[in-house]
């Protein structure tokens, strides 16, 4: 029978055990538990709650589990519960009585708090690093493929032209949104709960402070019956991560829609690439594939705990137990996309042949012409609607618009002059010369942008 | 290199390999598919696509793996991608070059559909016994305190009184629900894929109705396209397991709010009891909370499922993979719950003193008041106006309606007779005797009804 | 101040009106109410419970006030709360205090769950009829170019020939199972609640079956507790509603691919498109493309139900009245979007030369010529090696496999001979001759049976 | 025919009209559309793009409309599709031609992309006003109830002392965080996309920094791809929006139980709660159940533009469209759950002998007869298990720990002396006098702290 059953006549039945231990999985945050825990031994000892020579005891044992649990060691024995009390039971074998002191002052409540935000903490930089690393691909392949224009597409329709570097930047753009975001996510967590006791504080002189500075959070929790049930830090996680995965899912159906045999936009390198068991000459981009279907699974997690702590009265309730395997697993889920995607867009052979291709089909310079037009004084909605009967002219009859002559221009608008002839998707992109647009010059700025970008 | 990579020039990156692989968990599924290999093998034998020789080899090598697989002795190598190629891959090690034939005339992609109905329907019966444990440890519990009343309660307040019995039935009703919403689903989990081969059937003379018969389906399949890219039925289980998820978290909560101080109407088990790791005094409801936060879990995956299909061209994509691992945690979840609601409700302590008192509190006999004056030719918007000041009278002077004189009563409604001392909790409930109401003719009834359900 | 404010002493706050009324909502279910007001009072009167004389003025009445509804002559007051308050008290004022004895033996707990119910019918009817007519819309286009070949695609990537007719069943076939899925909604939805009461039954002699008998229920509710509480069948809309949503997504998702300049399967009827307003070239799938987005709206109202229900104890809690919005929003969403695509996909032009031009790229007999080379005694996975490896020089010389020389198959394999060459994209839709396959007299079969299905 | 159909032999069909139009919906946007209408034509005329005197009628033209819709004399007609032809096309009436002209280097991705940030910035002050509505009045509650004192919960257990101030003020902190998080939310919606064109930028050469003044926006987007497709910062609003209203669910699950029978901590103003139309005596706390329920509305919301967002390929897709009434429905509904909620929360009466009573249960000093052994220098895990073998005996005998005599501890441990009685629930809060804990001077500097930042 568990030590803390005290009053308690019988032991939890087998199945409720399997059913409440977090060990399984919980163990993941052992090191968070461990310096948590040294922490809190040193600060009792500080404050003369336990003697200098109990902490020291303590810390010694604390980092030998560590170890231990590092190199496979250590013996997960489920009906332990939790991490927290695992380590403890250990701790209570190899040095004995004193380990009962470490939780003076302290509750699981609060413990779980602490290790919680502080793994947080650290996937939340390990993501950040993450993002860096795909932005850092993206922006490569910009300068590599500088002046190869494309289609630019709106509702799936060749649109406008645009530089293949334009648009790779838009990717580059929602990631530095991620990162911010996690940025500001990373404030919110980073604040220091141990102290909190149960719910209701500790009845014992504590320097919260200097725990909080020996974890290196800039900030204590302010109020112990929020600081023990609060998991906002997790559901931030989760919908920073949600919306990252909303990207990573963006860029992965281009990646299919292009290495599709009617765009061949890429070619997707053989080790990102995924034979058939059954059809001898297929190469799917199943990685894209995967990282498109996982966005679903992340916003899983995030509706999953969102859902759990809806309606929960104060202060901790055990039903805070499922954020774990929900910020676990979308956390890995989320940092190993990052990564193949990472490894897949700097390996990617772009074909700009295709791209050209697709460029002369569609009529894309068409709103050029409108443009043109409005130049001649025109109203743009007038301009707008001659161009209209221009481009139906022109598929009734088979041309493209550089396949009609000036007297074709002419039937629509005298306005046209020879000039007309002068329209290219080269001066088409060239013209978008505002901040944000596609014009080479200024794709050039933000990739000088970019780049300081990543170095931060 | 994988033996299926003949047209690529490199291997798969080792994170995508990581990324890709589906055998950490699809591993789950190894009986399923070896039983479907063997049909198919058999098949091919019965339609001379195969030797009788070469279908025994394949048969006998499958049925040795599966003992390997059961006694741990197969070797898990994530290279292999999932459980299909392992187990392929190991018939080769075992019986040479014969395995190749197995994957005649059919593709993974009708394979893994194959394997995950398979799984589903086993899965749908597993729940389906475990809905009817907990059906019966609440019918038992209702017989066991079938004269107890309570109060019900609407928007938390009391309201009128009703048997215990009557409110356990509540979810039996509920479990009923599931239990005929998991057959449904079964209904079209229950049809045979295989023979869709890649995508647009097989080139080879295939029975694919003695395949089905072979693997007890009760139809096959009737468009290729479809039925390598349909994930409808997991996503139906997964919305069956949401509701019946969400039926536990009902009663979850009202297990806490029922051990609650406040309330005491139940005393949980110390064996499906929790204590504190701060506070000796602390016996808490942990199952429960568990239970109740896990439905939050279960709709996660229902999400992630829904959102990984949306929008998906035809036909297989492998986003689709994503499948199997919402659909093992949420059966996994399901079961388990059931289970331990099962254990934790037939070991329940009720303690009708407190019901009893809860039962005094709150004017609980109002509308039969009401109805009192309503038999007395009242319009029933009259008679509720009246007995409103009543009871508005009876709480400013204190007073709980038991207490009120006949006089006091009169000053309201000279309709009001002696017999209006008649009322009573127990009167109320009996009153209450039409089809699904709360007499104790009617529960018993429903009880009755309630054991012949639980016995099919 | 309401009349049922019997025992406060204060009316609502004005927001508190606006934030708890559910008129602006629930008048949409005003023909459900007066209807099932209706059986209500004749079931009073057969019962002798009100009189036959006082039935037919409230019968009367009730009538009167479902003409001024629907002639907009009704004026609906937010303070009245919901659709129920305002029929009653629009009544009070026509027929006089009779109108209080409609209340009799009646809550707005089992009067709300009965309109729930009855809309909801109403609405799986609705929806069933529009999936039919999207169905025939398939199936004619089906038989309308029953000839043409496409390319399969697996993973966005062409994979083997298809018959388009059996690409458009693959869809019909999702709405099938869709259709079968509402129907077993139907029949949970389709129990009689009224009798419950507010939460325990009523204290009168009800007959409850003449009520369902009256309002075509196939049966009556057997728990009130149950009954006042149970959403399950909102749910259950809900989740169908989603996945047919996500069929529709699919299919959206196609016919913007497909209408895109790279593979200009289809052309859009001018009807069903839409301009852009800067690009007069720009023909845009805005249809389709709602469609898919709204996916994710009708994914929303689920889990926001579910969410909602999740933790609530019973019974009645006021929490449920958001389970209006809910399907109502749904129900328009999924109904309107089927209508629009049966418009769209029945005016659809299928442009079968770029089919053709796509079925000529990307090595789509490969499986046809490993299935050769199976039929020539070769295990499969030897064969699929060895096409691999054709595939892989095809590419390098820059030919398609129809551009190979026989010496070029035989450097391969010597099993290769000249009938080789007979393989042909027909050819390999032909072989495809299994249940479920795509031959064109599977496909032939599986028209037949589409015709059979649409007309029940 | 609307006047941009040139290219398009047929008018939509009118369901198309219906399922297309955002009309119904985005009319809300006029003032934002008005307002940015008049920077770009302001702008214009800066740059010599159009005229000053052009501008003048324009920016005339705009503001009379402006006025028009705020009296309802604006007459919308779906067919125009959008808030924006709909202004348009007003203003071609009203001043003629030249209103084609305010269309000039504008598309109606980039104009919509800028209404939707003005509303959202909007929005989240408004939002933000709100929070600290109702943040005031909890510390006003919590002033006014200083010194009453309440069981703190664990598991709905009574588990220690506290203040009720210091309860109240831990929602405080919830919204507090709220607070900021909006505040981070805003920074990433305070950027201006006007000039991104369609999707490539604009050919003229626009003052975009000029605009973002004009409309007081901190800066201009940076890639015109990606400032036509992001709806981050709607999905950012709606996950804030989703926490926020998970906050208010917990405290609403807190109010209705509080007010209970069993627990009846509060009374709910009249004004906000809610009669039955059945039970007289009934008094609902329908507000606070609606604002529990509605958390899963919002959640919807978010989880229904996560979705539609998932897997679309750049740039503008119709599908975007849906983001509007998903945030104006979570908008709504956070708005007016934080004001009624704030007005519930103003009024609230607490009973603070039901507190005590409830205090008076539940050994809930139990931790401090842990504490005290602990203070005599028992490790802290045996005084846990001693304290729960004496609570043990304690409910074995009927007794509470205040009724045990000395004799009764000490047969437990000799440790204890006479101070134990010194024990009461007054000296256990105060004991906890670290930052964030319930002791009086801790809550009193809470109040401050919150006092200055509700200042903010």
């Amino acid at each position: 029978m568990s030590h803390i059953r005290g009053r308690f006549q019988k032991d939890a039945a087998e199945a409720v055990v399997k059913y409440t231990s977090s060990l399984p999985f919980d163990w993941r945050m052992y090191r968070q538990d461990i310096r948590g825990s040294i922490a809190h031994a040193n600060m009792l000892a500080k404050q003369n709650i336990i003697s200098t020579t109990e902490a020291k005891i303590l810390v010694d044992g604390l980092k030998a589990i560590e170890e231990e649990i590092k190199n496979n060691e250590f013996n997960i024995k489920p009906e332990l519960e939790d991490i927290h009390m695992a380590i403890e039971s250990r701790l209570t074998e190899t040095v004995g009585a004193v380990a009962g002191k470490l939780h003076t002052a302290r509750s699981r409540n609060d413990q779980v708090a602490l290790d919680t935000r502080m793994f947080t903490r650290d996937a939340i930089r390990e993501i950040q690093s993450a993002i860096r690393l795909l932005q850092k691909a993206l922006v490569e392949q910009a300068n590599k493929n500088v002046n190869v224009l494309m289609p630019g597409y709106t509702h799936m329709q060749p649109a406008q032209p645009v530089l293949l570097a334009h648009h790779l930047l838009a990717y580059f753009e929602m990631l530095q949104r991620d990162y911010t975001r996690f940025e500001d996510a990373f404030k919110r967590t980073d604040v220091m709960p141990l102290g909190s006791g149960a719910l209701a504080g500790a009845a014992y002189d504590l320097d919260r402070e200097f725990v909080a500075k020996e974890l290196e959070f800039s900030t204590v929790t302010q109020n112990s019956l929020d600081a023990v049930s609060d998991r906002d830090f997790v559901i931030e996680y989760l919908s920073c991560a949600s919306l990252c995965m909303m990207h990573i899912s963006r860029m992965a159906e281009e990646l299919v829609l292009w290495s599709s045999a009617e765009f061949s936009f890429i070619e997707i390198d053989d080790s990102y690439a995924t034979p058939s068991s059954i059809m001898p000459q297929k190469k799917n981009p199943d990685v894209a594939e995967l990282g498109r279907g996982k966005a679903g699974r992340v916003y899983g997690r995030l509706m999953g705990l969102l859902t759990t702590m809806k309606g929960l009265p104060l202060s901790y309730n055990r039903d805070l137990q499922e954020d774990k395997e929900a910020l676990f697993d979308a956390h890995d889920t989320l940092l190993n996309s990052l990564d193949v995607f990472a490894g897949m867009a700097i390996t990617l052979i772009f074909n700009s042949n295709s791209m050209s291709r697709s460029l002369g089909q569609g009529y894309i310079l068409a709103t050029d012409v409108a443009d043109y037009l409005v130049k001649k004084a025109l109203p743009f909605r007038e301009a707008h609607a001659i161009t209209g009967r221009l481009v139906n002219h022109a598929i009734s009859i088979g041309k493209t618009l550089e396949q009609l002559t000036l007297e074709d221009y002419q039937q629509f608008s005298l306005l046209f002059g020879k000039d007309i002839r002068d329209i290219s998707t080269e001066r088409s992109a060239s013209s978008k010369n505002v901040i944000g647009g596609t014009s080479p010059s200024q794709v050039a700025q933000q990739l000088e942008r970019a780049g300081r970008l990543i170095m931060q």
